[in-house]
């Protein structure tokens, strides 16, 4: 094993302690990197950590992960207190798993023989691989939701819910499936090594025992989004680059504008979600076979861009600017009901969401397809005037409709992030 | 774009082409890498492929990558031309993409407006990532099999099916679900990179329209196992390292008496399978949240070894022998119900496995607990011989097996490698 820990690339700082047989074992400074790369997420030369705390949460404006596990959560307790402890202890867990420790600080395997391993260990001797762990709580935990329409304000803070965090309308042509809709809390983790993530999601899940259950999960095996100027722009399963004209991490004005919540958007009882953010979830199978046997012409007039460069039709370039007004034949060259003329600001009186959403496979659906498509992830300051107006009009016109079928969904209130000492949902809770 | 072109770091030869609007596209050798990072197992310095022609199919030896796409199909044909046919083309394909080339030579985006893209797009600009694809045969493509009952010697090959290939029997424990077992043909795409695997079995499942479905597939996210000696141990979802006595590349000798089926393991109808082997596909379900709160002593009296380390028991390092004589208290300090002794070749007549599996996450199960696992895959030599005796001693007896949910199951005989100008399937069809 030496030789191995002397393979070092760059340093966790997870502790891979093995007594034989038993005893105390505790955590410490001695690292092994056991594998698993980073992505081009990492700037060369990081220690390969995002920071937990800072004025947002991290996972947001982070460089896109190339992987994610999602997870959104029922609370089962109506004690506050439990939930209230939950969430401090989850805040501390994150944190460390953020920098590649183990859950706690009772070293990777616990207290002794006796005990449960205090961390479950399939991340022992992974990098920190860019983890970010991000919380935002659902409708269904202020009272009465699409989740649960009976359920009552169990922890007291139904006056706190801010107008913004309701549950999404039913848009044209989807088809919701509620047990892999809505929930209480979610957790969006993200990393550069899948196993890291899983493993996140997993600990906070064993952590929540009696508290919180998992209400559904999704992974995601590569990002559909770039969220800053370096990032190459992926491609989603229809094969086209994504997200192009995203807001990047860099645009803060842009950002200040339609993604970060301001103190005027809400009542002195909702100042807790000032500097926050509002998570639109959207599971969107993708009907890939058909698609496959669309013309390329086809293709490019649904997505209103080339295929290869991921240019605007008629530009030559991916980053060049669409021109509408371009006509062909009669008819705008750039079609009415392509996706990139419905998506745009122009198009939108002007809003802009920041995407940050993920390709996914799930096996195939027992009719001879895969189940793939686009775990859509998108963070917006207002919801309500941003993505469902938005997605109502891609709904009822954009021609990619026909390939797509959204079966899930979520909103969550995403707080902002935390000062040293603060604990996930401090300020909703007290 | 020519910035970001000059960001190369491993070449892909992946064409990266985007004729603004339309027109004949070809592929050349414009080569992008869009990002995406390739995994330990990469050799420093090599050129992201692995060969795909050789003795043997790649994605056996080959190092384990990181990640997985593993797909069973149906053949829904009857005729045999259609179905050498698209053998042929697979072929081609395969050794293509494997070359993070497009999936023909008609260039990324295929022959104009007019017709659907050749590839489906979203592996364009990626590395090849180390793909390999590696094809097998199942019972059913020659006659009747657990995958259909009543079926026919539809291609006339029924005389030349080897003996060790044949369903599986039930094992204790187990809950096989038909719609994710069995199969006609299997790929296993492996890579570094996700997306490239995905990107592969799609394309093999949309060339073979008419001829083979999908009848399941399934992801995994990170690997199981090291299958040469450079490679770390990875860990599983118990959280320890598994695979560690795992047959290495290196161990040629023991590949030869092991995995590989030699000429006289069949009459001469079967030699077409002489130089190949035969792979095992399990889909296993872990009880994780149980598991999670076994003490650590139960925890490791199951496996045998230390969870940190992963030493046997009574030993201090990973790759130390176990010895099954130490008592402690008057019993085996290694348990008789351990699985480190169950399914150590000195208890199974000497025989061993090539392992080579992955872990899953697939969401959730409704019940609020992660549906994850071991998707299990291993090569040998003859399964009857092996793995199935192996197997039945752990159902029955392996303390493990309370934790364990096998779902899915499948048998497949892998030929040898190919040949230049060969084909798949070529010597079982001619």
């Amino acid at each position: 094993m030496a030789d191995r820990e002397s393979q070092v690339g760059p340093v966790s700082r997870r502790a891979v302690l093995g007594a034989a047989g038993a005893g105390l074992v505790v955590g410490g400074a001695v690292g092994a990197f056991g594998g698993y790369s980073a992505s081009d997420a990492a700037e060369a030369g990081d220690d390969l950590t995002v920071p937990f705390r800072g004025d947002r949460q991290a996972g947001i404006v982070t460089a896109a992960q190339d992987r994610l596990h999602f997870a959104s959560f029922d609370v089962i307790t109506d004690s506050r207190d439990d939930l209230i402890d939950m969430l401090k202890r989850w805040t501390t867990a994150a944190e460390r798993m953020t920098r590649g420790q183990e859950t706690v600080d009772d070293g990777a395997l616990g207290l002794g023989d006796y005990t449960p391993p205090a961390d479950t260990g399939e991340a022992l001797g992974l990098s920190p691989a860019h983890l970010t762990l991000t919380i935002g709580f659902g409708p269904g935990l202020f009272g009465p939701s699409l989740a649960d329409p009976n359920r009552r304000d169990r922890f007291g803070i139904a006056s706190r819910k801010p107008a913004a965090l309701a549950d999404l309308p039913a848009f044209a042509a989807e088809k919701i499936e509620p047990s892999r809709s809505y929930g209480d809390i979610c957790i969006q983790a993200c990393a550069d090594d899948p196993q890291v993530a899983v493993h996140a999601i997993r600990n906070l899940a064993r952590m929540g025992v009696g508290v919180v259950s998992v209400r559904w999960s999704q992974l995601g095996f590569g990002r559909t989004s770039a969220t800053t100027r370096n990032q190459d722009t992926p491609r989603n399963m229809f094969g086209f680059k994504d997200g192009t004209a995203n807001i990047r991490a860099e645009d803060t004005g842009t950002l200040d504008e339609h993604v970060w919540v301001a103190a005027s958007d809400n009542p002195p009882a909702a100042q807790w979600m000032t500097g926050g953010t509002y998570l639109v979830a959207r599971r969107i199978r993708m009907d890939i076979e058909p698609w496959d046997r669309a013309n390329l012409l086809e293709q490019e007039n649904i997505i209103g861009r080339t295929k290869g460069e991921g240019a605007p039709l008629g530009q030559t370039g991916e980053f060049d600017d669409p021109d509408f007004q371009i006509t062909s034949g009669g008819a705008p060259l750039i079609p009415k009901t392509s996706h990139v003329r419905l998506a745009h600001p122009d198009q939108n009186n002007g809003v802009q969401i920041l995407r940050r959403g993920y390709n996914f496979t799930d096996g195939s659906d027992g009719f001879g397809h895969l189940d793939a498509g686009l775990f859509f992830i998108a963070f917006n300051r207002d919801s309500f005037k941003q993505f469902v107006p938005m997605q109502h009009q891609l709904s009822r016109k954009d021609a990619m409709t026909e390939y797509l079928i959204p079966n899930a969904s979520a909103l969550f209130a995403v707080p902002p992030g935390l000062k040293d000492g603060e604990w996930w949902g401090q300020h909703l809770f007290t």
